[in-house]
């Protein structure tokens, strides 16, 4: 008879208590594809509006808490994640196959704890509220915290975007909000134990215990009942575009202010000029994007833009070579591995070639090899909505346009990307080009770059981690920067010849 | 046999030319209830889909235009308004039965140039822009017109929201966006007097002829389509719930922002020992602000909300006497009337008593008797979502709650609105009720007021004409106060390692 193991609570209230659990589930070693021997649980709507009834009682006791309360537990709590970032690095790394080193332990985990660093500072100054006074009138206008927010998790970043310690988390956190957040399932017990340090760090803070709430799981209809509850203020959501937009549906049918960010090619366009000076060069680099991580990052490339040319062979077998010659890491599930195999099969279907790739590998773990998929521009432009399905993992197509107009035909019919990139001569060669593609570049992402691969994104005033829909859900905000990440989850008050005493404090302007 | 009367053409692509009509309206005067023997077309799809084309363009061409010509543009405009004043405010006096003065000729004319001169100002300065440069990283990022932007216009007000002229069209045209306005076909020759003003205003400013375009009606199939089309950048909309909801649900489904101000009961909070000193003074109040313009603002006091006392009854039979007084004005329009009238049954049917008026007015044009409602605290806690329902005209609902506690009961179940205010003694003695109540109003309102009715809003930079849902699509957005209405209609854009001679000049940080 096994050793019965005991199922891991959820974090509703200040508690840890027994889930209302609908099922129970067993996260794996995708590295393995073997049970990690925990169990989860599935909660039913009942976790859900428990933990919706504390959350807005902790809103109503945040708006009387110090800013200086807010950004002190966010500084504790980074401080806690360090404390055992041996543990919550050990899990993740168990959960998702991500390596350790550097990964997860020396670039993801302190991205995470800076975040929220940068979260108290911006806490602390409070220019994210943005302070307008209107003396002659008696007017005054500030942003103010917008009320419970629900933030999903994304599968593919075990610290920086997860629900209850990544950015959209900070940024409620710092606007004043309590969180309710909805772990990703794939890695569970990485969630527990950041929760618990965000549980700790609350203990002794002043803070209402139910600012941070964690649950691990729901089912279809309990997500959207639970972005669509009038008890909350808004959404954050980063993950697939299928589920985001089932959200997006609710809340919006709700009145409910969502932020998602879903999808994206992120466009890499090589122009002929410069291709000719650093053909092998930005090979590599684009294989090196295409394949760190498994290509799990919504800023990998997955669209190589080309016009046909015997250096646009020579480039493209010399990224076939690169993606043969590495061994990809294993994805992060079995689920993953389908999906991006699926969606390859979608683009074969839709008219793309596989140049290599398009297929599992065998041993242990869910891995794929790297895979190079080839159309021509005129195809793309038979059915570019069909061929801009996105793959998430190690996988891109290359798009060989027959001349330049034809490119430009290419980048008209783009949907909305978080990035595009444009590569070109250093000498001059390709500018009169680039000066006609740019702008039909530029009004389909939110970030635009030059001779640089889009994956790492820095958390930066300046960043945007945004775009146009169906990237996001709205092309005027960003997941990544502080204070600007901070606007999606407030509120504009204005006071109105409201006497001096019962205004908030910064805005008495004395 | 009559003469036959020329219909009027649609502004499109910079030509005034015959509309693709599906039907021909005849707007009439409400005073009077006589057609003002004018006819517009109500425009087929074929019409949008050539103004759309046609703002796609201008959209691109905008992007190389200096804010310096954007903004004379906007002051070209508004003195182009000024001088066919007298023309503009005769034909929307015969439209809507306002008054010429002072309403029309001395305060929204006067109102909507300013706006569009402050808008103007906004252009110029370039603050909307909100530029953020990380030096060290070489990212910059900005925000950046949001692409061609449909204005829908109300009923209420012929200048200051038309849609081809008001605050979402200054705001909109700021940002370097094209705007297709949809007029409002109760004041459609003032609209067409008001556009063929920006028509000549565009002449030789440099802009391109389709930055400003106008149609006069459409069916609701050919709205919804307007508002989802991929071509368009986003959408403003001020008129009614039930049209702002279909609007809304089309453009969420197909990702496009957009900005509603629908509906608002702007509940005005009479505190007792207040009430005690000023129980005549705060009646007129209350009545002036309820029946000024018929009562048809969107921050118009449609609830005022009270503690049973002698002296609430006191209160109650002043306001009964001033609403009692007073002539209304003609309504907007015959729908507009039946619209109130059928609002007044619908609260009747949920438990509201009428005190005085809820019927017709006998006469010429389209007046109805200033109505005041009646219902207890409890029967309001007992149906608060039917109670809540918008009538838009003079009216207002008294609700009298038994005590502190039901009052508060009482505000814990008020929707969003606009505005939401207190009148206390100025001594302090309602100053401890205040704060446990004030919180309560702070998060369902955009403006909070004190002591001051909610009608008048000003154009400044610290106003919010916003608030939470169902007010509007988004709290975080405010439709008056420049420059932040002009953020509704923008992107932000991020620009990484981007060559210096190919950033925007206000990015090069020189």
């Amino acid at each position: 008879m096994p050793t019965a193991v005991a199922t891991a609570k959820v974090l509703i209230g200040g508690e840890w208590r027994d889930s209302d659990a609908e099922s129970i589930f067993e996260p794996e070693n995708p590295a393995t594809g073997e049970k990690l021997g925990r169990e989860f649980p599935m909660s039913r709507w009942s976790d859900c509006d428990r933990a919706l009834s504390a959350a807005v009682e902790a809103a109503h006791q945040l708006e009387q808490i110090s800013s200086e309360k807010i950004a002190a537990f966010l500084d504790a709590y980074a401080a806690e994640l360090e404390a055992n970032a041996a543990a919550i690095v050990q899990a993740a790394h168990e959960e998702t196959a991500l390596p350790i080193s550097p990964r997860l332990k020396d670039v993801e985990l302190p991205r995470t704890t800076d975040q929220l660093r940068q979260a108290a500072a911006a806490a602390r100054q409070g220019t994210w509220r943005r302070v307008t006074i209107d003396r002659q009138r008696n007017l005054a206008s500030c942003f103010a915290p917008i009320g419970p927010v629900v933030v999903f998790g994304p599968n593919n970043f075990p610290f920086a975007f997860n629900g209850v310690s990544g950015g959209d988390f900070a940024a409620a956190i710092a606007a004043g909000n309590p969180v309710i957040a909805k772990a990703h399932p794939l890695h569970a017990y990485t969630s527990q134990l950041m929760a618990e340090a965000a549980a700790k760090a609350l203990l002794g803070s002043g803070l209402p215990a139910a600012t941070v709430q964690m649950i691990y799981k729901v089912n279809h209809d309990t997500g959207t009942r639970l972005v669509s509850d009038p008890r909350i203020g808004a959404v954050g959501f980063t993950g697939s575009k299928g589920a985001g937009l089932k959200l997006k549906h609710a809340a919006d049918e709700a009145g409910k202010p969502i932020y998602l960010e879903m999808s994206s090619l992120n466009p890499v366009i090589f122009l002929p000029e410069g291709l000719k000076e650093n053909t092998q060069k930005w090979a590599k680099e684009l294989a090196d994007s295409c394949t760190a991580g498994s290509g799990q990052f919504c800023t990998r490339p997955n669209l190589a833009l080309l016009i046909a040319s015997d250096v646009t062979e020579t480039f493209l077998q010399e990224l076939t070579g690169a993606f043969n010659s590495r061994e990809p890491h294993a994805l992060l599930s079995a689920t993953t591995l389908n999906q991006l195999h699926e969606s390859i099969e979608a683009l074969q279907a839709a008219g793309a070639a596989v140049v290599t790739g398009g297929r599992n590998l065998p041993g242990s773990g869910y891995r794929y090899a790297s895979t190079l998929l080839r159309v021509p521009g005129k195809t793309f432009l038979s059915a570019p909505h069909r061929l801009q399905r996105e793959a998430f993992g190690n996988e891109v197509m290359a798009i060989v346009a027959a001349n330049e107009a034809e490119l430009l035909q290419v980048l008209e019919q783009l949907e909305g990307n978080l990035t595009g990139c444009f590569y070109s001569s250093a000498l001059g060669a390709d500018d009169a080009l680039y000066a006609r593609l740019a702008p039909v570049l530029r009004r389909r992402v939110g970030r635009l770059l030059n001779d640089k691969m889009p994956t790492g994104v820095a958390v930066s005033p300046a960043m945007n981690h945004g775009g146009p829909y169906p990237a996001t859900g709205h092309p005027g905000f960003t997941a990544v920067g502080i204070p600007a990440s901070i606007a999606r989850f407030t509120a504009l008050h204005c006071y109105d010849n409201v006497r001096p005493d019962r205004l908030p404090a910064f805005l008495r302007g004395e």
